[in-house]
């Protein structure tokens, strides 16, 4: 893409009401728009990243076998009655409207209740069972404060799965698979290394819940963490008896702060009990189905990464999650020889299906780098009267900073390496 | 996909609170599922076809020039008090909920406000001009009566494209282009024929604004046709000046329901003016910049498919949107010969990349075959004890009911060249 059509532009100061880093950068760099506290718009960077990131989860949820569909915002009171979160007294993340007639209606912040009562038109027999859907949706959640950026939104996307089987045994075998697509997706993202599985028993739902948490000094969580023993535990729910469960103690435990990028929730037959969702077993018996729920946030984990990731020149993508591989700068593009050198070069990347984002427009040096180096793209390929006369062209890496002086077609053979 | 694997099961009875034909068709079919009046959750198969016009769609915008964005569903009051579209005199679409500090926002039914006031940040100069940005995202609005299944809903997805030019000349050239990137869409669908440019002047913005209206009975709005002289004019707007403005007479327009199916408007400089949106031009003049919006609903896209081809026996989807393009029968599955073959047939199909729902359950052929009729794939592929001593295989095409009997190779070659 060219850089003279993408209409964001670059901010140089950090905008005044923004406390967290991850939207700092990402609205200096135009990748989101602060609509409100915990309401941001993703404009064109940022909804490339948020594609990426879907697409690596959507790839995951597939090879589990789950199916995709799509529940809606607006929430029918009755089935969330029935569970017990309908009331403020009783759940704290309402957004709650009112239909023309007067009816009150909710937005969803999660979507137990509606998908158990859907279900109950689809699911009789034993031979239903298992299966498992997901959907990558918009929730809506009340927060009273809402400072972190993309960590912590009153609407933010989700990717919610949720899974139906005969028994715990055959839940905890799928648990496991899904722990396991989670950790393939963090190491996709580049955030493997620092993203633990962590008890977190006493959730929302279910004596048993675990969290994956990435170490991070942003996070609002604080956790436990024996390197050794490859444990971590909420610091929320940690006692003796979570000690000798784990076998820990307490001197081995390091505490840090980190961010939820993952959960995974036993819901056991809480919400098949109190919506009525049964199948008929192989003896003609009505039995509670057993759930589990497992969510994800795309957003959330976009900035995590920021997070993660920034320097003190601005955002370093990882090549999975970049908006676009290369960064191609034509320096002083006003050289009539340098910009049409530089634009044979965009077509020539664009030809081998890389991704680009070519900077044609007519800036000083210095504002290209800067502006470059805040945008974070993992290459960098400049095209300047130098390297004409050389032949030899710099491609920057912004992720180690390494340069490789390279002939044109070793360029375009070096990036061709890199695609993900 | 394995039948075996989807979780919806087929309904023999039309939902008893569901008027529309769209919305008890999709019921019946498991493609959607009703939450409340004008709220529906696409349920797997119904989620596919969204997403197979979503890409028509993203393609026809993309190939405009168009960037895509995601704009959020919460709404600050400011910019819309600033275009006086915030309070519910105004306007009386909204759906308005509370922050938990008491604040009122919110729930976007279009994007105009927050887009124009957001691009204050972004848009300086006229070299910054035109540019045009577009969305695919889930709208709210809060309709009294919802009683057409999708082709009204208080929830539902929407495409919405802004464009923003230097003069009403600009804008002009480029609402042509989007004329015929709409006709494209429509025609890809299959509703080119029936779909009209339908002069709606007097909408809600401009003097100028078209729609595109396909005719069909279940249509809310009315529209006269001039087959002849290929114009058509929305009956809400015509009076003796339209038809002289047209060089119509009365008697050559036929009068026809219809489905608004997409729209175009002049913005003018509405917005940019309420919002001071400007631009420095050459001389270093500010200027407001001129508008244009374009609308078009993949949910109700979808919904105006089924009305218009479905017929007595169910849905009827064209190859382009087909949620798979063959429905694999595997006739008395418990026949081991036939299991076998149909395994066979659905892994090779699979492998050529076409999309196959395979029945592989163990029902009666003649519920195998309602199911099939009602949930309405393209093609359907027996295979049963005949066609297994025949070497013959008969592909019966939904669409005109026509029939190939044809050996296994040559099923395959023909269903290879169906492949969108």
């Amino acid at each position: 893409m060219r850089q003279s059509a993408l209409f964001t532009k670059i901010r140089r100061e950090a905008p005044k009401d923004e406390a967290a880093k991850n939207a700092q950068l990402l609205i200096r760099a135009g990748f989101i728009h602060k609509e409100m506290a915990g309401v941001y718009s993703f404009l064109p960077l940022g909804w490339r990243v948020l594609n990426k990131i879907n697409e690596i989860i959507r790839r995951a949820m597939n090879a589990l076998g789950a199916i995709e569909l799509h529940l809606t915002g607006l929430q029918n009171p009755t089935p969330w009655q029935a569970s017990g979160r309908w009331s403020d007294q009783e759940a704290d993340f309402w957004f709650k409207t009112k239909l023309k007639n007067k009816s009150i209606v909710g937005l969803a912040a999660t979507h137990e209740e509606p998908l158990v009562s859907l279900l109950r038109d689809h699911l009789h027999s034993y031979r239903d069972l298992p299966f498992c859907v997901y959907q990558i949706q918009t929730k809506f959640r009340n927060e009273t404060r809402a400072k972190s950026g993309l960590l912590r939104c009153r609407e933010f996307l989700m990717k919610d799965l949720y899974s139906f089987h005969h028994s715990q045994e055959e839940f905890e075998l799928f648990y496991d698979k899904v722990r396991s697509a989670y950790e393939d997706i963090f190491k996709t993202v580049g955030l493997g290394g620092r993203t633990h599985l962590t008890f977190a028993g006493g959730g929302t739902f279910s004596r048993y819940s675990y969290e994956f948490q990435t170490v991070c000094e942003a996070g609002e969580d604080t956790i436990y963490l024996s390197e050794n023993k490859g444990v971590a535990v909420n610091a929320e729910i940690i006692n003796d008896e979570v000690l000798r469960q784990f076998g820990l103690e307490k001197e081995e435990l390091v505490p840090h702060r980190a961010i939820e990028v993952g959960n995974l929730f036993n819901l056991g037959q809480r919400f098949s009990e109190a919506l009525d969702l049964t199948y008929l077993d192989e003896k003609g018996n009505k039995q509670p189905v057993w759930m589990g729920s497992y969510g994800l946030g795309p957003s959330r984990l976009l900035g995590t990464i920021v997070e993660v990731f920034a320097d003190d020149k601005g955002l370093v993508w990882p090549r999975s999650l970049a908006p676009f591989l290369v960064h191609l700068l034509a320096l002083r593009a006003q050289n009539p020889e340098v910009k049409k050198f530089a634009e044979k070069l965009y077509e020539q990347l664009e030809r081998v299906e890389l991704e680009v984002l070519f900077d044609d427009r007519d800036l000083t040096a210095g504002e290209q780098f800067a502006e470059s180096d805040l945008i974070g793209l993992p290459y960098r390929v400049v095209v300047s009267e130098k390297a004409l006369t050389s032949g030899k062209f710099e491609i920057v890496s912004r992720i180690d900073g390494s340069i490789e002086s390279l002939s044109l077609d070793e360029v375009v053979k070096f990036l061709k390496t890199k695609h993900v």
